[in-house]
């Protein structure tokens, strides 16, 4: 299958599957504010690299996609309550995500705080009541995916984030550290999630990991220069807030020349990484599309 | 062994396991911020009902104690959790909790929301690394768990909550629908997890939850009842505060005898469910001391 399709089926799978785990039932019309907020903010778009990730490692251990549908799901429904939070007005205070009103904007600030909460238990419902997964894959799912998201992984990032802000000397490492956490770890368990859906063995999984560190870290050195580069009208939002912000990104340090070297090269770190997994096409054209692309 | 020296020994083993599920870690010192706000709200205190329960449960069903320190913990910090987001300014905006200043108050607002955040995941990573608990008894405790804390669990509640304040007929069914959510099933999955960890059957666990949903509402009737018959010194917070926010409770629905006598009528159902269990002498007295609580 060529990869723009394969790219096709897995975001359909993953569309229909978000709709399905947060829909609303019968017993819950107390609460339909609630899921219509968090689904507000599901159904908002996306790359959906993450789920695409989880599919894709599945299928690269010879398993099928389908039976990791509880992670893929679980991962998007993070990414979105973290997106939610940190469109907070305490938090960044951004009134659009990806051109429509953000969460507190659509639903108020209280309703948005809570989409948010929901967004971040319902992934371990859902994967602990999976059908497919052994006991054995769920508690090892469970384990890497709330270590990636808690104090030392998602959320740790935004407080380095944070605390970066109130520096005047925010150096090379400390970017390194923060992007980490704050992208490295949902992308790196997002390749992890699949190989224990495959069952990869443990030497595939490191190298999975090592993998998404690499990913995240090119996709975020990319954004930076983004900023910089693209039209408000290509990136979906508006550029040069970086700058505006007073942010240190690679381009403040070392300039967009400079920057695109970087991102190139760990982007051939990504891709060594891959080769020792057997060069899986799907994943080789997946990384080249996400270095080369303009939003 | 006494009823308060065995209460005693559950709190003081709350109170290590929580210091030691959250301590920090060398290479988490960029997040210090986060995990001292995250222990300045776990060491304000309370009751410690929710861990205690846990505790019970697994006594009364033969197992050890101490073999639920994970799930006991994760109540807590699930708890502690909603108090944190509950307090900020767009939700209930409480300055003081216990006394002390609240978390977003001491820490700032960015801080206290993912100071909450981080504490609604690492029950799930301490649950899924538990080193006594089997994989089958981890699915279980965090299928339960999660649900009890979800859409339509406490956060369910704390929606249902916002909707109840918007209107002017309220009655006994919405009051009770919101009581089984924002409070009930966090207290009822603390006897479940306990039945967990002891391995107890699958009838014994609906009687330990339905003795947990009632507790929980003959908890918050008498809160109702607290709130103007108690002192502001005895209560530990000002007292009066449902009727200011004009809130609809048993108290403004049927006057303040007549809550207690509902609020006793639950308490003696509670107990019939644990004559059913075998009645067991701690979780006994411990009922009735929450029934007969000043504050």
């Amino acid at each position: 299958m060529e990869f723009k399709d394969k790219f096709a089926e897995y975001i359909e799978y993953t569309e229909s599957n978000l709709k399905k785990y947060n829909a609303l039932t019968e017993s819950e019309s107390a609460q339909k504010n609630l899921i219509d907020a968090m689904n507000y903010s599901l159904e908002a778009g996306g790359k959906r690299i993450r789920p695409v990730l989880v599919y894709a490692f599945t299928e690269a251990f010879g398993g099928d996609y389908r039976s990791a549908a509880a992670p893929a799901s679980a991962i998007e429904m993070i990414h979105t309550f973290s997106l939610i939070h940190d469109d907070l007005p305490a938090m960044d205070n951004d009134d659009f995500r990806r051109g429509k009103p953000s969460c507190h904007k659509a639903f108020g600030e209280a309703m948005a705080i809570l989409a948010g909460d929901a967004l971040s238990v319902l992934p371990f419902e859902i994967i602990s009541d999976d059908k497919t997964l052994s006991d054995a894959q769920k508690v090892k799912i469970i384990s890497v995916l709330s270590k990636a998201v808690g104090r030392n992984g998602m959320i740790g990032g935004q407080v380095i984030d944070m605390e970066n802000e109130q520096r005047d000397d925010v150096y090379e490492a400390n970017l390194r550290n923060m992007y980490r956490h704050k992208t490295g770890e949902l992308i790196a368990v997002s390749c992890v999630m699949g190989c224990i859906c495959a069952g990869a063995d443990e030497n595939s999984i490191k190298i999975a990991a090592d993998y998404g560190y690499k990913l995240g870290l090119a996709f975020q050195i990319i954004d930076d220069i983004l900023d910089v580069t693209s039209t408000t009208e290509e990136l979906g939002k508006p550029v040069g807030s970086d700058a505006e912000e007073n942010k240190t990104t690679f381009v403040t340090l070392y300039g967009i020349e400079k920057a695109q070297g970087i991102a190139d090269n760990i982007t051939c770190e990504a891709l060594d990484c891959l080769e020792k997994l057997g060069n899986n096409e799907f994943l080789k054209e997946l990384t080249e599309m996400l270095l080369n692309r303009k939003n």
